[in-house]
């Protein structure tokens, strides 16, 4: 796992939050991630799978519901209390910039990728399991109602 | 969605559990995904994203318990009565295997993927949202155990 990576993702997300919801974030401290770790409140995760010829990567974008809430009554006309068809929507495009994002600046650094759909998942208690051989790094964040988090792993893949 | 990518991933996956696991499936009707549908019971779903200059999908393969739990006692030397980690790394294999089988046969038809990593999503409550929009086509199976499923939404790319 290299920083190289990280930082595009980190920079592809805060720039989106900051623009698009007015939101400030508080950085907490970068870790891996445990194998077991699970997420375990009410909570929605915009999942990215990113492949090229030379490598693949995996980020998952979790928010949780008071967060996306605050992001949603932000960025959305409508009041919102609690996860919807539209919100859900609403983290399906986050996912998508955010990659966007990430793409552009790995482009810079070289990296090649095709976009796949993002994927959001819902639910009060659930595992999310990264199948790639290098290590998943979490980077969490604070907002004023609460926390959200990325995990990010990306793995260069090696040539014969 | 056509028709022609549903029957890639749908062979790919008969044939895994059959060669891997001796699994003997009886095939449910096939129908559009309703958008608030929700796992509802203990399962493990290998999420699998493909993406290409021509065409993107997004593929989930969600087994309830007692079905995933039936495969590994087929596939693994140890008796499993939970899902656990190495129940989980099954699941990924399994995807992992699907995505490749998949990836062989679009390419007869002339589609080339670069295959992401698979993420696998645990839980006993929780939406999956994919992010097409292409219709997401759901294939139910029926075995000795109990039913799984497999999600498909696949998207050709229109040219500029």
């Amino acid at each position: 796992m290299d920083v190289q990576f990280i930082n595009p993702v980190l920079k592809a997300t805060n720039e989106i939050l900051l623009t698009m919801a007015k939101l400030e974030v508080k950085f907490g401290n970068v870790r891996v991630k445990k194998h077991d770790e699970t997420v375990s409140c009410k909570s929605i995760t915009g999942l990215m799978s990113m492949a090229s010829k030379d490598a693949k990567a995996s980020i998952a974008l979790t928010f949780t519901e008071p967060v996306i809430l605050e992001i949603a009554n932000k960025m959305l006309p409508e009041s919102k209390h609690a996860i919807d068809g539209i919100v859900i929507d609403l983290v399906g495009e986050i996912a998508n910039m955010v990659m966007g994002g990430a793409k552009r600046y790995l482009e810079e650094d070289g990296y090649s990728f095709n976009l796949a759909f993002p994927t959001i998942i819902m639910g009060s208690e659930y595992l999310i399991a990264h199948r790639t051989t290098a290590p998943v790094i979490v980077l969490p964040f604070k907002t004023r109602t609460g926390e959200f988090f990325i995990e990010a792993s990306f793995e260069q893949i090696k040539k014969a």
